[in-house]
């Protein structure tokens, strides 16, 4: 089929594509709310009638949370699974955003023009970019290049409860050769990116116990053992002096990154020292001889994200506390074990107590891999030529910080590889107030869809 | 004037005595509370009534708080002057109170028989057996063989806010050769005790930021600079591996114990064992090569009292958190100079920080000076002689782990050297319920100080 046609279609349907992106925002499909189920089931019903309204065939299906929509079309080449999401977070504090979070508007910025609302960017207006691309092959060819299953659900903004029991109760309909999903960033302003790893994350939490009671610090300040003092020594004994973590068999499973893909990171517009300035840092503090994006892309951590014991209220309090408690997580690379990693983990901070402390788990935190994209599959290097040319510059396979689930799902329940391509700019403010989407990242997002269908039926 | 007859005096009228301090121990005279304004006020017009009803000039004096007692009764001896505070704590949690803790009773315990009741020991009971002691040479003698200013407060239990300046306005009428106060413990049971010095105190706290903002940690996890971590570091830095406080010149006006006092101390009925293993340790966690009371009252500290930073909520949340918070004490001994050693602190805490960290001060923390007891007045020997004839072994000068400030008041205001014997038990239960006084520690405590006014006297 031929693109050019389709492509010259986006850009003429794209205010009509707009206005149906503007309706489907309108909907206040705020899933951790109860208050706002009915607007999350609106938001589902508006996606069958959208995706029916040019021939998928597209249902709702229940589930004990909010409902999926699960949608297929025929076409000649090979089976893809598109996935997005309808929810949205909560909006508050509403104080905050500039106009109505539900009403959405066309706004002119220095960027050019961007759509302002709720959800315009996470996740309604990238997941509209893929239904706009195949409403336009329908309308120019009567017909998609390849044959695609629409999976969209309306929890993820509240931890996917329905996710895991769907996929495995509905396998078989869910099964196709790759899944899609348009939730992901650019790593710079006009540079293509698909995500080829994700970190994995190990959440745990500790108490160090001391002395039976509180107590007075005339009494046994001296002779008493303080678990606030351990474990500040807990703390510093993760890492040695070159930000490396010190916890034996760590980077057990670590794989350096290929030089070609670090070649594209290298010249992927990163600005570093405009990253880190930003949130008042001089210099990257990770572990040495690694670059910034490296440091947070391709290297695993051990972060310390809350700590509390003793006094915290105004002025003085002579106390030696009980307890010293301790919340970190670990980001997770390559072929790290979460599992075993937690071990390693554990053993470590047990050797560092001295006589008399103690250490108690919380056992409730889980664990996830690092989701590493199997990018020799030739339908990345297929999807990123795509992107190339529709972006004039070359598209890389980025890393990301962050870890979402979603991959490693389809992987583990599905067996489905997932190419994960998203249009979203680091400056969006999903999840807060302002929250945008550049109405470049949709028009373009569309035609890289569209090149991406090309592509891949070829 | 002959000793015997007092001393015999007083065994006689021990029952009257438990009647007079069950009468003063009636008045909820709790200075913390505003509810019980009247109360404190009834309890220093009691005192007054008492004073005078054995030939006191006493009289209650007012101050933007509770009220003074001051009372004078002329004698051929030194002029000495005695201090007590008649206000009592806070009686919460009353559910853990076994009776009523203003209506006090005679209990026989397997320590012998105890007079139960909110102040039994703080400090009205310990208050009476010097007035006691006073009434008992009256009745035998009809005066008393030293010159006696007697000096209560009523807000001792809730920060002394009138003391300093009452003594400034009042410092001619509070003049005296010695001041003596009765307000702390026996080291062991029946080991008679003169506490000889009183740790200092100095107070500090720090924020330690980082990023400007919290940070996510799937984007900045790896780069990103941690306070908390950061703050872990600076808590471990703090000692070596020896107990040792890290802190440049934190040693200087530290000196060692003179080998007489260790001597008494070592064989003052101290036990280490149960004393650590009644609070969960089996060792004291000091300066290696102290033994457990030198830690707590001859060498310094540095405690950690409190920290807090981050998310402390159920679960996990990814953060890199802006700032990390941190209460500490130090206890000071010798002639540590508190502000002095908060520079080296402060120094030695910026000296820890990476680039891009920075560190902000409380600057509404105070610092006392430890209190050396002046024990080369001969008075300090002849009291010890005396207390040892009362309890059959040895008294020693003990230290005290704690900060007592009116003894620096003392010194500082009226230039009055003071010494503090005392005769409550470590299991009192000062402060919290079930408070309780040994009638063994009323009745030779009274017997105590007949002797000791009579040793003054010579």
């Amino acid at each position: 089929m031929a693109l050019e046609p389709v492509l010259s279609h986006i850009d003429d349907a794209l205010p009509a594509a707009l206005d149906r992106l503007k309706e489907v925002l309108r909907i206040q499909s705020i899933s951790t709310d109860p208050a706002y189920k009915a607007n999350c089931d609106a938001a589902a019903d508006w996606l069958v009638a959208d995706l029916k309204s040019f021939g998928v065939e597209a249902e709702k299906r229940p589930t004990p949370g909010h409902p999926m929509v699960v949608g297929h079309i025929d076409g000649p080449g090979p089976h893809l699974l598109f996935y997005g999401h309808y929810d949205v977070q909560p909006v508050d504090p509403l104080e905050l955003w500039n106009s109505d979070p539900f009403d959405p508007q066309i706004e002119d910025t220095n960027q050019g023009p961007v759509i302002r609302g709720r959800g315009a960017s996470d996740d309604k207006g990238q997941l509209m970019t893929f239904v706009e691309a195949c409403r336009a092959y329908k309308s120019v060819h009567g017909s998609l290049p390849c044959k695609i299953t629409f999976f969209f659900e309306g929890e993820e903004e509240s931890g996917s409860p329905s996710l895991i029991p769907f996929m495995k109760e509905n396998a078989a309909e869910l099964s196709a050769d790759l899944a899609l999903i348009c939730d992901t960033s650019m790593v710079a302003p006009g540079v293509p990116s698909i995500a080829s790893q994700l970190r994995g994350m190990l959440k745990d939490e500790f108490t160090i116990h001391g002395p039976r009671i509180d107590l007075h610090s005339g009494h046994y300040g001296g002779p008493g053992l303080n678990p606030l003092k351990v474990l500040g020594q807990v703390i510093a004994s993760f890492h040695d002096d070159t930000g490396r973590v010190a916890v034996e068999g760590f980077y057990d499973g670590v794989q350096e990154v290929p030089d070609e893909i670090l070649r594209q990171w290298e010249n992927c517009g990163f600005d570093e020292a405009a990253y880190l300035n930003s949130v008042g840092y001089t210099r990257p503090h990770g572990e040495e001889g690694y670059s910034t994006l490296v440091q947070q892309w391709a290297r695993p951590t051990l972060e310390i994200n809350g700590i509390w014991g003793g006094y915290q209220g105004a002025g003085s309090k002579t106390v030696i506390p009980a307890e010293a408690h301790c919340k970190l997580t670990c980001r997770l690379v390559g072929d790290m074990e979460p599992e075993a990693l937690r071990r390693n983990l554990r053993a470590h901070v047990e050797a560092q107590l001295p006589v008399d402390a103690r250490v108690v788990w919380n056992n409730d935190l889980d664990g996830s891999k690092a989701a590493v994209m199997n990018i020799a599959r030739p339908e990345f290097e297929k999807a990123r030529g795509a992107l190339s040319e529709e972006w004039n510059r070359e598209a890389v396979f980025s890393g990301m910080g962050g870890s979402i689930p979603i991959a490693g799902f389809f992987k583990d329940i599905l067996g489905l590889d997932a190419m994960l391509i998203g249009f979203a700019q680091e400056d969006d403010a999903i999840h807060s107030p302002n929250e945008k989407y550049n109405v470049e990242s949709f028009h373009k997002g569309m035609r890289s869809w569209a090149r991406v269908l090309d592509a891949l039926s070829k």
